[in-house]
């Protein structure tokens, strides 16, 4: 099967940086930037230049510093906007400008009380503006996952007749379901006449929980580009998740796609930001949760011990994660108990292990998790 | 359109229960029953009572105190967790077994060690047994994700023709696409020739980050009980979020589906157990996170303040939680800023708000997020 790269578009520096208390320091922003380059992903958006002296400092010294990896910055449709985007972006070796406007009639009506002619037209003075100063130029359709399928194709065709080499169909409030986000990709490849000329991206977000299904479906309709961003942070319930869209390319490969990133750098680059940016990752966060290899119900332990891949569909060293976990608890069986022991350094027979097991129930109805010390306890009461 | 109910299987009790560290006792276990009632949960699994005397406890009590909802508990396909899930069970109202056994060739070659004839014939006997001890038996096929689909549906129909009157379809490893898990939903609606005399029913792991997606596809494909727990905790990356899967379906009526669940519970549902099993949610959590109502950057503060529907798909209320946030960070925009200055009790005229505007993005600059104080103290400079 033909293998077709999709483009990894990492967001976490602008859409997640944007979170309240997410707010980084330029050392911090140079710093992130860098880890994410060496994951491999093929598109850093560093932040919104025009928005504070800090975050232009912030995309400007990002700039100097990423070699291999595409920096870009975030604009409105607006010529100061791209102007200072355009300057902070000066030292970059691949540098993109990320412009865009609303494109569903709400965004339209409500936020810029105007009409879709009127939006064409600032979408492509925007976008000619862009390609005069860089050569890259992604345009985004806001709200994308609203708007009118025809005039969505309608202003695509105008922005890439202007110069855009991406256009980004953003789901801004996270409202499609996977088929529907899937056949809004296959609308615009199938009526844009020259979509051959420019990559579809995916801009997720997560207020139905359905953004990593949604930019996998995107894919799937034909986007090339994924944005999204480590641990799906990003504006009210996030955006996509790096790890997942990566694991899921990865583990599916019928896709026939396929990412750049290094799978076995992912735990520790979600420890990296959830640290730097105090952003908890909750235990049971899909790939990088601290549970996400832990096993404690009594017949997951005993088939895992037979057979990790029973109930393992990702081994813990391609994301970097070290091993998996048998957690001792009142839902766990004779299996993984004589296996704890055994490690241990205790060897007893069935008789033992089913006498033992009694008074390990009663310890662990009564505790939330046994210890090798309570263990202990209990196997030398035997041995002697 | 007509309107096709989804029921409601929570399994916070059990399989968001045997979470490391989530382990509750029984009169824990009783208070979040009845609260889950009161939610408006079909179907509570309220534990495993073969694995330890205190979880037979659980289900016992719960048995006692639940009256609409149907009570369930688990067991294997195995004559002494029956009978003892039956003796749990007794004072329920609506008692239902939940039985099951491997369906995928992995489990059957490494954890059963034995032929998919066998396993057939375990599976009818554990329904049949079940069946003369409560009147309503649900059937699980476990990795049924992996399954073949063909030996899947001719378990299926001997399930069925044994008794069972719900067959759970698990995609035990969180593996599947939603098309897929869509299609295998498809297949036994259309090659089980029994099958309008039972409910098929999506149980669905989060590893790759799919779960909601794949049992809302699995909705679509026909199944008509959804598993799930409140968080999306459970073993490893955890369930399917029964908040996720209630507002995906309360949104999208064009799915021709409706639930039970009085969706202004569920934030309050969702801080109970996060507190009672002391399992953190993430602030990007979808529907329940602690931003998931919250607006930071200055393009989405701007058009939130203008029509709260250009970025917000659930009014706060509809989940009860208090209202939506306008979080003062450096990506706020001028719009933010004069909105909270005038909720200060400040009216300043535009030159006014533009100077203020650049003493803001200063202190925004250096701190995470501006506070009302300090805002205070800007305004006083100005009025004085």
């Amino acid at each position: 099967m033909a293998q077709d790269k999709v483009f990894i578009f990492d967001t976490t520096l602008r859409d997640g940086e944007q979170v309240p208390g997410c707010k980084l320091n330029t050392e911090e922003k140079i710093k992130l930037a860098l880890e994410l380059e060496t994951l491999g992903v093929d598109i850093i958006e560093a932040g919104f230049p025009v928005s504070s002296p800090g975050d232009f400092a912030s995309v400007n010294e990002i700039s100097k510093v990423i070699k291999n990896a595409t920096v870009t910055g975030l604009t409105r449709a607006v010529q100061k906007d791209i102007e200072v985007a355009a300057e902070a972006l000066k030292p970059a070796v691949r540098p993109r400008i990320h412009t865009g406007i609303g494109s569903s009639d709400n965004h339209i009506k409500y936020k810029f009380n105007t009409t879709r002619e009127n939006i064409i037209e600032r979408a492509i003075a925007a976008v000619k503006l862009a390609r005069n100063l860089v050569p890259d130029v992604e345009f985004y359709a806001e709200d994308a996952g609203r708007a009118d399928l025809q005039f969505l194709a309608q202003l695509t065709e105008a922005v890439i007749k202007a110069g855009a080499t991406v256009v980004n169909v953003p789901d801004t409030t996270g409202f499609c379901l996977p088929h529907q986000y899937q056949e809004k990709m296959q609308y615009l490849i199938n009526n844009v006449s020259n979509i051959d000329k420019a990559i579809l991206s995916c801009h997720c977000h997560n207020d139905l929980g359905l953004a990593t299904a949604n930019s996998i479906a995107g894919a799937i309709g034909g986007a090339r580009q994924i944005e999204c961003t480590i641990n799906g942070i990003g504006e009210r319930a996030g955006n996509t998740s790096l790890e997942e869209v990566a694991m899921i390319i990865k583990k599916h490969p019928e896709l026939g796609l396929y990412t750049n990133i290094d799978t076995t750098r992912l735990l520790p680059m979600s420890r990296l930001v959830s640290d730097t940016m105090r952003m908890v990752v909750q235990p049971n966060k899909a790939v990088v949760g601290d549970n996400a290899f832990s096993h404690s119900s009594g017949i997951h332990q005993d088939g895992f011990l037979k057979e990790a891949t029973t109930y393992e569909i990702i081994a813990p060293e391609e994301v970097g994660a070290d091993t998996s976990k048998i957690v001792l608890t009142a839902r766990s069986g004779r299996s993984a108990l004589a296996y704890r022991f055994k490690n241990l350094g205790y060897e007893f027979d069935r008789n033992q292990v089913d006498e033992l097991y009694q008074q390990f129930l009663n310890v662990a109805d009564a505790k939330k998790e046994v210890q090798d010390s309570d263990l202990k306890e209990m196997a030398e009461k035997v041995s002697s």
